[in-house]
């Protein structure tokens, strides 16, 4: 306990994507711990694709860091040493203070893991920001009820592999769809999606039709692009659609935003003649109303194996600038962490 | 009482526009009451853009009608001949019988006006299906709190006319949005609107901007298209849009599916940021839930003075195929309708 890493930005990303070399990693003394605060020793953090907004110029989704300053995120760890009246050295905890060894902190945004997680990566993964909006993606912005088709945007992503298996819990036919033949195997066969569909092939609409012989109710939304005007044409009276995320989007750069997809005059056309209802996700949005709600629901799930969270653990805090950019280029399969230390 | 002329579909819109040549008058005689039955003599047409889907080969919108078939729609009228036991000879009745002097009808959809109708002509105005979507729109889909700001697309259109007379009986600040400069000019002093921007000029979108400076929080967006590119970038944080209408479509044809506009991907990142709902209307929907209270409320606000129908007559049946057209075209100023006979 003598050298501290710190991730920073080196520089903010030229279009969107935050890849490897917009980070840098310093080295430097552990923080002395100061009144009143505590000593955090990270073991875990969590790869979020929703962490891109913090390293843009602007945004309104989230605070953007400056330039220099240590990469912010979802992390876990052990407190080390306390003068925190409510953490005491040895309390296991999660918090946002982002890519380093050490941090101090003042308690805001600490949470004990005493909720009963199963285990400590959990709290980034099965009960982490992507596994709480899949949640709220199926409860609040899009509910499917049994027997409906649910069609999930990356079947393999941090959200969409728990969205699946939710759907699937509450009695709906799933589909995934994913960028290889591999992961569409690993939907159906690790995570019980009843079919996945291979976005890369030629055929991919086609195959998402016939995978879909009832039409689609709702749709776990996460990339936009030709997985949304693949599902637009499928989708039934009263469908639902839960607006999670534009992966797509970096794949496309500026292209994505110019007439490469369909237009809003289609889009809205189906919206008024099929009832089609859109609602977006921002995970703040929901967490004093629903956190504690989908903790309890999410621990008897895991409990009862109905839920198998899947975790992508990528070794070393150094490698987390990689690890980071591998999830806007889908390379992860279930939750992307960056394991720290033990 | 001897000659029933007919407006018969004599040809499909070639591109979702029923033009004028769609339509043939056929001359014949006035039909024979049958048992059970009623006689009603037609005063009153309602030109509606929505009957746009009953001259299309096919819909799931409405059952289009068979070529040589009377053209359907909203009327009025009174019974002439009754041998139905709920109405009598002299009943002022609306129904959907169509474009054609006289007709045999078994009660069916017929409506005696006895909710307090102010004049018959209203019926199709004041409380037809274009001012019952702006009342569903503002009540249900998009609803507006005092102090917001409000865009209305077509300000002089059957729905935007209303519109946004209750927006701004509700204490918001309407915007409105015409073709042209006398078009505008009527929405400001004739409907009370605060603004109304002319979508021909080349600076519509900075023209919207500046009559909206604290951004624009429901949309009654009646056209798609360039209306809807110019407001996406004002909407606010939880702005909500009411898709009434896609008037924006027959003006290009296919090319308005094809790229002219924003592409979802856009759209979906503004609905993600800042949490904005979209919500289409079918009047149909809303029919059995809203239809009692909105008579009751709209007969107040007009008795009040705070609702000011506008009417644009066309005078004589053989001029509905044109009256029809106009429609498409924005050339109404306010509800369009045809008045067949006193």
């Amino acid at each position: 306990m003598s050298n501290n890493r710190r991730v920073i930005l080196a520089e903010r990303p030229r279009y969107i994507v935050p890849t490897a070399n917009c980070f840098r990693i310093e080295n430097g003394p552990v923080p002395e711990l100061t009144a009143g605060n505590l000593l955090v020793r990270t073991t875990w953090l969590s790869m979020d694709a929703s962490l891109y907004a913090r390293v843009q110029r602007v945004s309104n989704q989230a605070e953007p860091i400056k330039l220099k300053e240590v990469m912010v995120g979802p992390a876990v760890g052990f407190v080390e040493q306390s003068q925190h009246p409510d953490f005491k050295a040895g309390d296991l905890v999660s918090g946002f203070w982002g890519w380093q060894d050490y941090a101090i902190s003042n308690g805001t945004r600490l949470r004990k893991l005493d909720f009963g997680v199963q285990k400590p990566s959990y709290a980034l993964s099965a009960y982490g920001a992507s596994a709480f909006g899949a949640y709220i993606a199926l409860t609040t912005l899009a509910p499917p009820v049994a027997g409906e088709t649910v069609v999930v945007g990356t079947a393999l992503g941090g959200l969409g592999h728990i969205a699946g298996q939710i759907a699937k819990l509450k009695g709906c036919r799933v589909v995934g769809i994913a960028g290889s033949a591999e992961k569409c195997q690993l939907a159906v066969e690790k995570l019980g999606f009843d079919a996945c569909v291979n976005h890369s092939d030629e055929d991919f609409a086609k195959n998402l039709m016939q995978a879909c012989p009832k039409g689609v109710d709702v749709f776990v939304d996460t990339t936009g692009g030709k997985a949304l005007d693949a599902v637009i044409p499928l989708l039934n009276l009263n469908s639902r659609i839960a607006a999670c995320g534009l992966m797509a989007t970096p794949h496309f750069g500026e292209a994505a935003f110019k007439g490469k997809y369909q237009s809003t005059m289609s889009f809205m056309y189906e919206l008024i003649n099929r009832r089609i209802s859109v609602r977006g996700l921002v995970v703040f949005d929901h967490l004093r109303s629903s956190l504690a709600q989908f903790h309890t629901e999410m621990k008897a799930w895991i409990d009862s194996g109905k839920v198998k969270p899947m975790e992508d653990i990528v070794n070393g805090l150094q490698n987390a600038p990689s690890a980071f950019q591998d999830v806007f280029e889908s390379r992860n399969r279930g939750k992307r962490l960056v394991k720290v230390a033990d």
